[in-house]
């Protein structure tokens, strides 16, 4: 059985078949090209090591289906940014440390990489899941869910053109949904019931939005790779513009505790924290992520 | 068992339950209202009935599975047409005679309701054919490879950025991939065979389109509902440019009665030949529409 280093590679791997069917023979060159650059080279892939780590902690008895989840979550994430960067929301010139998409291949076919990249996810899931029938219907609808409306991510996104919005509600359907998704699906996919598993996802969700908030406001440009203190500019909800540096690292400091709380108890219980505080270390600012630990 | 004077009230009927699904309290109102108004009212609904007339001919065993399959088949036609109306496509004001989603709801939100309608879409089927789960995962994928890339319809909407397409790949991943998504999901949905049913989908895609394409050339403004003489203004490959007027007629008349000769022998082809010889009448040239039946 593979454990958690061998992670990233399945990741990689799932999300390159992945990407191969979409590039096949007859599709447009440059919408083919562009959906590979949207997903290739990926950041820290946090929602699919997240989606791995619980399946694994449930058994994997099912690794296609893990994968699947895992890599179909990652799409979802790749079509968010492709969307969110496009000049009608953030107008971001960069992603990844190199030109967004929509830079890159123009703004028409950005939108339509984020269309194909949203099928590809249910795609992915329907091909990873095909020795699992009854997995499938659950997988699409926590997938689904966590990504359209009322209350995943494309509504996150669409809070930002109502008049007001509460900073919770935004941040869940924003980020935690996925996050969600993450942990429900891992569940699901090892055939595990999935819904005890939500609030481990919408914890880490809200955490790792809050220390995006924080650098957004707090970090230069080369230190995060994308262009900074742009939520204010936009008139976005943000923590730390909201609570104060310190207040937003005292939330942090809270969701992540809690987090580690409410992980169910299943058989690789030990492992899983282990794995979810060297994730959380990607993201949170060191000295919080240390007093995790104790 | 219904007929298929009822299809219209069953694809309105399950269109109505989805949408309320994405309108569920939490969601953004303005994201929600947007969404109903890309769905509702609708034109001919012709991919779903489509969908219904094939499902019916297999034996419809299992309506809630055919129901969820015409369903998502429109609203992923809705997804598109709001998304091909953006400025950065076709720049259209109007579409089914009502303002079009991004003039009533600003860029923003039309392109969030497009993404959220792909979505939605899949939740659909996942609902569904919950009870035929072994069915659900080829659903899944019926649907996504007629989406998607590499030859789906957004596939199709990509081919007009790059630099050549020919009339033929553009057409049949434009328009034929969803009418060919409508014949084998319509069969899949009832348990048959679903690959038997692609040629008679995509012969009246094609159809479809080359009929619209003579409208968009021949028609006045007031009789389509939407502007006309787009394609040409936008570069786009069209038929009836192409070929000449008698050209795409003849090239109508011949995908026409192929369509009709390539239905697969099933317990109601009589039936379903009758229903489409009907549904084509509201897009064909009312004298070519008579020849069919000969």
């Amino acid at each position: 059985m593979e454990g958690q280093f061998d992670d990233g590679r399945r990741i990689e791997r799932t999300l390159d078949v992945a990407v191969s069917f979409a590039e096949a023979p007859g599709a447009p060159p440059r919408l083919a090209e562009a959906i590979r650059y949207a997903v290739f080279p990926g950041g820290h892939r946090i929602r699919p090591r997240l989606c791995l780590a619980v399946a694994r902690a449930c058994g994997d008895d099912d690794p296609a289906a893990s994968d699947a989840a895992a890599a179909a979550i990652e799409l979802l994430h790749c079509a968010s940014l492709v969307h969110d960067d496009l000049p009608c929301f953030d107008d971001a010139a960069e992603r990844r440390r190199k030109p967004s998409v929509h830079v890159a291949y123009g703004v028409p076919v950005a939108l339509l990489t984020g269309d194909a990249l949203i099928v590809l996810a249910f795609e992915t899931l329907a091909r990873g899941a095909a020795r699992s029938p009854a997995r499938l219907a659950a997988l699409v609808g926590l997938v689904a869910r966590a990504v359209g409306s009322p209350a995943g991510i494309v509504a996150g996104q669409a809070w930002e053109s109502e008049p007001q919005v509460g900073l919770s509600v935004y941040q869940q359907a924003k980020t935690g949904a996925l996050f969600a998704a993450a942990t429900v699906t891992g569940a699901a996919a090892a055939g595990s019931e999935p819904m005890g598993w939500r609030l481990l996802g919408e914890y880490l969700g809200e955490a790792y939005q809050v220390a995006d908030d924080l650098r957004d406001v707090a970090c230069r440009q080369e230190e995060v790779g994308k262009p900074v203190g742009r939520d204010v500019t936009l008139g976005r909800p943000n923590a730390a513009a909201l609570l104060g540096m310190d207040g937003a690292l005292r939330r942090l400091s809270d969701l992540a505790h809690e987090a580690m709380e409410v992980i169910p108890d299943c058989p690789g219980i030990e492992a899983l924290r282990a794995e979810i505080l060297a994730q959380t270390r990607l993201f949170l600012p060191a000295r919080l992520a240390q007093s995790l630990v104790a």
